[in-house]
């Protein structure tokens, strides 16, 4: 019999596997999705209980051709990257701002998915106040850490570094309590770290 | 011969139709859209100030089919209305938060654009302590004011009134300096209502 380590069935794997061919979520973008629908009911329970307002951007696309005969069907764009960050949002009068990556490495977060305009925003957050911040899975641990912005923005122009070890999440970041409501508890990890 | 009440020439209401035909940023949305740039390249320059930091939200598409034939191509979409408001950012800390309307009228601005999750969103950003206004231009008057959002979301809930009268962004608002750089100083304008 074959061992699935976290529990699957098998028919789950093949249903998983048919979707794969057809969705885009699935693939390596999987646990980043999982992560991201983790946070946005992690906002909505904030948002209900009165302790935090975040909103998610929109992805956007680039819109090449619309069509008029029925509505304004777009029938030509294409995913575009994110020019700034994910999330940003208000807690108690103070700006929040942060991007959430996931991976499925143990021992190191890669820095390859964050781009370089990514980090000009984050830099200019901080130069305005606002607290930047990312949210990291490391998705094989079932662990969630919560960063300061500086750190990753360190790293990120530290020229012979492609990674941040799992040990400074341990050391300078703070692990996110895992629950049912809210499912990430964020907000406190971010109130540790910032003395908020 | 035909009078024209804008000076518009009739070459280029002949484009302008032949252009509306294909383009819906033309037509009533028209001046939304010019307001739209002027707010982006006076936040660009406030960036480059190091003044303030103010993002837009791209336009939330619905997204039902993608061609992996080549790439990743959107072939069957649709625009979404913004579930929040287009504009948010940070100033010294503290979280802006607003919406930016256009109306050719002389003596009100219609509330018929403004809609209930928009008013909704406001009221939490006032409820976290964060700012939020609107940005609305009197096109036909080329002037264009800043007010508290609290206005708009008390003539929103006031049930028989459908605009807000002109004289009340005269006695409640703050009239915003039009220039070169920034094109719209709105926050100029901003730290005059806020106390700032």
């Amino acid at each position: 019999m074959i061992k699935y380590p976290n529990g699957q069935k098998f028919i789950f794997t093949q249903k998983a596997h048919k979707k794969s061919a057809q969705d885009i979520s699935f693939s390596s973008a999987n646990r980043g999705i999982s992560l991201e629908e983790d946070i946005n009911l992690s906002n909505e329970y904030y948002l209900g209980a009165g302790a935090l307002l975040i909103t998610k951007r929109p992805t956007p696309i680039h819109v090449s051709k619309v069509d008029y005969s029925h509505g304004a069907k777009i029938v030509n764009a294409f995913f575009e990257k994110q020019s700034t960050t994910d999330y940003n949002g208000v807690y108690k009068s103070r700006y929040f701002d942060f991007e959430a990556k996931s991976t499925q490495l143990k021992t190191s977060f890669p820095l390859n998915n964050i781009y370089l305009h990514q980090i000009n925003h984050l830099e200019n957050v901080i130069a305005h106040g606002g607290i930047g911040f990312f949210i990291v899975e490391f998705s094989s641990l079932n662990e969630v850490f919560v960063i300061d912005a500086q750190t990753v923005i360190a790293a990120f122009h530290h020229g012979d570094r492609k990674s941040i070890p799992y040990a400074v999440f341990k050391e300078n970041g703070v692990l996110v309590p895992l629950g049912f409501n809210p499912i990430l508890d964020y907000l406190t990890a971010i109130k540790t770290l910032f003395n908020l």
